[in-house]
């Protein structure tokens, strides 16, 4: 089959590689119809060492069904599914508190016998516990925003949830890729009365202003900082949605939150150390979030999707083929494209 | 006046300095009736530059009031009163959100025109938000553990507080000072079913074994991270309460967390960066905490204090009248003493 494979930093080719087959009983393997390139794809496409055998690339996928291990109870051939980034059964102590991420028996896609996602098809492992089964017929034109329920959408959802966003609360958002405009979504389903966005690129911020923002600061450093406490009569906002992950992007996010405040940061750290300890010490703010939990939101978030309540799918502004996906990656790391959607 | 000065560090004299007086409206002066040496008195006694006009010490106290400014409404001469680390006026939107240290109009003892409370008086700004009044004839054998109030215990509770402590949960105590030993009684207080104390001092071990710890852990560093796993069944512990404030005690706390857990940390932190922020994030782990809203913790605590179902107190281990403060000083920075009680 067809799959797209990492090589090193730029390097990104689709190759024909073996098939995904089944390995373990619990195990499903589906036929990939929607796939993704995530923000977080971006990191080894700048910094990765050359490697030989590369890297399966993709955890991001909508498919159907073509294959299912002997033990799996809930699926059969030609279900249409979501595939979290994340595999898990389910049934462990971290699954039953809604930590899908921590499983004991779970894992990622592209590591070892797992496969990725950017393929013409996945192993699953876990099936049961990771796959979500999509109404039969469902539309085609939902696949974008049912795709993002995968990641970039309970990414969101899931620093918002950090960051505790309620009703009434004042909300800033740090970072306008694909993840901040889906927490942008998911700070205003929750109920927040005041969205700031900090970004810059103005196609994401018009973007972001439909999906809920109701301010714009594109400072950065100290003058976001100084912009965000005018905004908020002097104190700073309650909660902070940490969608980057850069020391810059933390210490700002850790600045603008008010005393007594919550950052729930997704932004996969890239340093061993977390900035202004003391700050968010002295104002007793929070500092919560991690991989995000999406196959425990799916079940929330899914009904939201099916009914057109929320689009996240609009943060798809390319669609490529499997064989277009290197460009698909170029044009993210250029910042041609919030987001790539990749068809099969 | 007599009153406890410090010039630099090891140096504490105690000072004749001039009379404790009201100087806004909103004020009360309190003659101290018991005050204390706190842990984070030890900082600067170990750090601070050489001054020739020193800074006043002590911001825990029990008085008798006897000055009272014209707009006070809930206070009279006589009255017996617990003092918190902070001022705080009691109306403001944080103190309305239960978080009096960051109140708008509040601030801290032993800074500009407010004195320490290691001291014959101390005047207290914003006295109708700062005070509570005790009962009238209370048992004087209780002044030490309503002395607590001030700040070690209101400090240990608002760690477990932050550690999502509840009926049930697992809980590791970083520390055992006056604090984690206040940790300790906050944890059981609040239905720890299993509580870990991490030390190495056996006259504080067999306090907190009394107080409700039931493991203790003295190793440092991996070895104590690798103790706690053990203990854990491999996974940590739900909820961790840091008492310290250095480097690597955030990092074991951090370390020794449950994904999906929980980290309260009330020790003042020594480093600009929080260590770890990587395992943090990984494993879900929030981290939240710092200065201790003692004034809306006191509510809540001293109907256990006044009953004798909680005993802070006996984190005090040594008593010394105003003029052996110094004396305190050395006992508690030499560890001959977990905390040190001033009578006058």
């Amino acid at each position: 089959m067809r799959a797209t494979v990492m090589f090193g930093a730029g390097d990104v080719r689709i190759e024909t590689v073996p098939d995904a087959r089944l390995i373990e009983s619990t195990d499903v393997v589906i036929a990939v119809r929607r796939a993704a390139i995530c923000g977080s794809d971006l990191w080894p496409y700048k910094t990765w060492e050359h490697s030989e055998t590369g890297r399966p690339m993709g955890h991001e996928a909508v498919g159907v069904v073509e294959a299912v291990g002997a033990d799996v109870r809930t699926l059969k051939v030609g279900d249409i599914v979501v595939m979290p980034f994340a595999y898990s059964d389910g049934t462990c102590v971290f699954c039953h508190e809604g930590l899908h991420t921590s499983c004991i028996h779970g894992g990622f896609f592209g590591i070892g016998q797992v496969g990725g996602a950017q393929a013409e098809a996945v192993r699953v492992p876990q099936a049961d516990g990771t796959l979500v089964v999509l109404p039969a017929g469902v539309d085609e034109a939902l696949l974008p925003s049912l795709l993002t329920l995968s990641d970039v959408m309970g990414t969101g959802h899931h620093a918002a949830v950090a960051a505790k966003v309620g009703p009434g609360k004042t909300v800033a958002v740090v970072g306008d890729g694909a993840v901040g405009l889906c927490g942008v979504i998911a700070a205003r389903r929750l109920g927040a009365e005041r969205i700031i966005l900090l970004g810059r690129h103005p196609d994401r911020i018009a973007l972001a202003r439909e999906f809920g923002a109701t301010d714009v600061v594109s400072e950065r450093g100290d003058e976001a900082v100084e912009r965000v406490r005018e905004l908020t009569g002097g104190s700073g906002v309650h909660s902070v949605l940490e969608c980057v992950g850069l020391e810059q992007s933390m210490r700002t996010a850790i600045s603008i939150a008010r005393p007594g405040g919550a950052v729930g940061r997704v932004g996969v750290p890239q340093n061993e150390t977390m900035p202004a300890s003391q700050p968010a010490f002295y104002n007793n703010v929070t500092v919560g979030g991690g991989p995000a939990p999406c196959r425990a939101y799916i079940e929330e978030l899914l009904p939201d999707v099916l009914e057109g309540k929320i689009e996240p799918g609009r943060v798809f502004d390319r669609v490529v083929h499997l064989d277009e996906v290197p460009d698909g990656y170029r044009a993210m790391n250029d910042r041609e494209a919030i987001k790539v959607l990749i068809t099969f």
